[in-house]
């Protein structure tokens, strides 16, 4: 990759130009700068950079994509789930997407809401993005089932599913993302304020990954300690097809899908077990992330190689095997996030992933390996499914424009 | 302030010089450095300097104080309040301080702990600092009521509390802070695993500010929108007396006392008033957060001024009257942290201010404020009190000791 020296991804023009001074009638004095370093090819971190702060980076709202999506993932997360009000129609729907869409364009750019009653709090956009799904309920309420993208719907049921409600479904999704706490706090204020006409709050799921500048051009780890998200499609051509629907109607084209699933990870079973069975139940090395059969953590993983036992290296029923993809277009991108609630009186920890993954056909991408996984996959003796989502990520919207436009329109 | 130059408090010359290093068989790559801005004595950023990345920062363990204390705020917390279970006694509790200080001494460095089973996760130490506190209980456990402050108390009931079981009192109390959630939620694991022979979680209270280099060197903001902690004691000769014991016993001298209380803030009825009257309720402007009768943030509210009306301009039950000491030696170091759970279906926010205060002794100090916010303070309109407990802090340890030797040795 050549373009060390270009602003890394994530942080526009406009953010390195205008840092905190973005901020319009706030206090912010702006003035420090931050370097932050982009990752090569090989995922090491590059040369040092200057960018703006980490409070004043700016991450588009408008455009034919939303963002959030291939956004480098920023540090924190809420995914506020809605149920629609009885009587919500396409008319009030149209009210309620405007309202956010005007909410979002505005403190993704680090100005406070219309009518934001704590605008001190809107200043600092911290790569914030607020990216919209909508479940099924959103197009049956709509009338517009005709533009639903049939794999847009519940998933199957799998036998490894423990799910409750409480995490799972929903007619409108908010993802929202930034790398400062207090913006996500406070645009999930907004938002969810603004949407109270319109529907109720049916789940939030908060979530985290490595602070920003903590690890440059790392790859983030998970609570089971691994390196999470190696093998995700590189930004380019092949990616672009998988995750994006390239052509068809405007309310189809540059949509995308999104599977959101509440994942436990059982840390005491999990803690009980060797390395070696850690590294083989994914296929890869818990150091480095290495493919059991490589070296370096990018390292193309050999799920023929035999070991002087004759049987595979990396075995038939990791993770890893599994899971993987060859053909670029129907690979999935993973965007998760940690999440770590409180532990039990004995100790035991809340943990988990929020797996959320996006890709332009949930039935062609994401159905047949989940499919896999719940078949045989030695993950799962550690982890189980608690909630599950899908939502189709309709396209982007110019200025003056919002989201969902296209499909209500 | 003349040490722009120098490196930022909390910012150890090891960190400086170690960065991502640290790490003992890790896959850092480290290169990436981080300009944070040093704050100079008007609350201004100073010029841009360059320091270790934010994974690889450290604070220090051993010492004669405890860090966590007077440590520049990290971005995130969790409190851990534990129970002891029936029968720890004085031998059982040496064996788990000595057990804990060592994890501490080791993560805090970006060190796995002795029987770490995720070590990849303790190796990004992000100025991680945990603090020791002693509830009442323990001292009793200990045997050592004699060893107690005396002001390590249950604190009296005040009017305005809703105290709840669930958020209150602990024998024992872990204040865990980093500038990354990953490393809070693994030293949290890691912790409270090796607390499990000896006592049960009581309570866990996770909370945050602005992320580290999101605003270098300003006052952070809670969910009310307003900036929290200008007033708090500067560091030098008089908050040395303020926040610690200089004196008396090994087992008193560098001890301190912290006070968490939290406090729900009621962002519905809060919403509802105007800018005025919140900044009346406080004393203070939202947008700089200077004194109603001044112009910058740091310039010193004048209690006596009258407005056109004959009034004080800062009205006599504001939270800054109420709560305003004058005698540097009786103030108290706020370290406080906001909290945001998940909202209500009907989308009202469960927000609100984990308040620690650390002071030399709480009768002294702590409660003589607490009694007038209690009595009269506007602010009490919006905010009410749901948890409560209090802790002696006792002194640190040298490289080879342990948090608590002093007092049961
Ligand atoms: C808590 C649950 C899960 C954990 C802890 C986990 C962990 C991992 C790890 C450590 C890797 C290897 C490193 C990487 O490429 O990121 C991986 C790869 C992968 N995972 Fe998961 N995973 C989980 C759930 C899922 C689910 C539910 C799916 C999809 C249904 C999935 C799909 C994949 C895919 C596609 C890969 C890349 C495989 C390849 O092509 O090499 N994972 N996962
Ligand atoms: C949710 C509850 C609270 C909120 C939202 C709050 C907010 C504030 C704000 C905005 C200020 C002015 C700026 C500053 O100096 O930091 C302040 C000052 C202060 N607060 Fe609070 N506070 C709360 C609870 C408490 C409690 C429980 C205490 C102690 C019992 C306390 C003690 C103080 C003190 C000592 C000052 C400095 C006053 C001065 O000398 O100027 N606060 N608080």
């Amino acid at each position: 990759m050549t373009d060390a020296i270009k602003p890394p991804r994530g942080v526009s023009r406009r953010g390195l130009l205008t840092g905190g001074a973005v901020a319009a009638g706030g206090a912010l004095a702006g003035g420090a700068a931050i370097a932050a370093a982009r990752p090569d090819d090989s995922g090491r971190p590059g040369d040092p950079i200057p960018v703006a702060q980490v409070g004043g980076a700016v991450e588009p709202f408008h455009g034919g994509r939303q963002s959030g999506v291939t956004t480098e993932p920023q540090a924190h997360a809420a995914f506020v789930a809605f149920t629609l009000k009885p009587g919500t129609d396409r008319a009030s729907l149209g009210r309620m997407l405007r309202l956010l869409s005007d909410d979002a364009a505005r403190l993704t750019q680090g100005r406070p809401s219309l009518a934001d009653t704590e605008p001190e709090l809107g200043l600092l956009p911290a790569r914030l993005t607020v990216t919209f799904g909508f479940g099924p309920g959103l197009y049956a309420a709509a009338g517009r089932a005709d533009r639903r993208t049939p794999s847009v719907a519940d998933l199957p049921a799998f036998r490894i599913d423990r799910l409750q409600p409480r995490w799972s479904g929903g007619d409108l999704l908010l993802q929202i993302c930034a790398d400062d706490p207090l913006t996500v706090a406070h645009a999930q204020r907004v938002l969810v304020k603004d949407s109270r006409p319109f529907a109720s709050v049916r789940w939030v799921q908060q979530g985290f990954r490595r602070a920003a500048g903590a690890e440059p051009g790392r790859t983030q780890r998970n609570l089971f300690g691994q390196l999470d998200g190696t093998a995700n499609p590189k930004p380019g051509a092949p990616a672009d097809t998988a995750v994006w629907v390239t052509d068809g109607p405007d309310w189809l084209r540059d949509s995308t899908t999104l599977v959101v699933r509440r994942i436990s990870m059982n840390l005491e079973t999990w803690d009980l077990l060797g390395r070696t069975d850690r590294e083989v139940a994914v296929g890869r090395r818990l150091d480095t992330g290495a493919p059991l059969t490589g070296a370096a953590e990018h390292d193309e993983p050999d799920f023929a190689a035999l070991g002087p036992d004759g049987l595979t290296v990396i075995p038939d029923f990791s993770h890893l095997t599994r899971a993987h993809v060859t053909d670029d277009r129907l690979k999935i991108l993973r965007r998760p996030y940690n999440y770590d609630g409180v532990p039990t009186a004995e100790g035991h920890a809340d943990s988990g992933l929020i797996f959320a993954s996006y890709q332009a056909d949930i039935t062609r991408q994401f159905l047949p390996i989940q499919r896999r996984l719940a078949e045989r996959d030695l993950l799962n003796e550690w982890t189980t499914p608690i909630g599950s989502a899908v939502f189709a990520v309709p396209p982007g919207c110019p200025e003056g424009g919002w989201i969902g436009q296209q499909v209500l329109g």
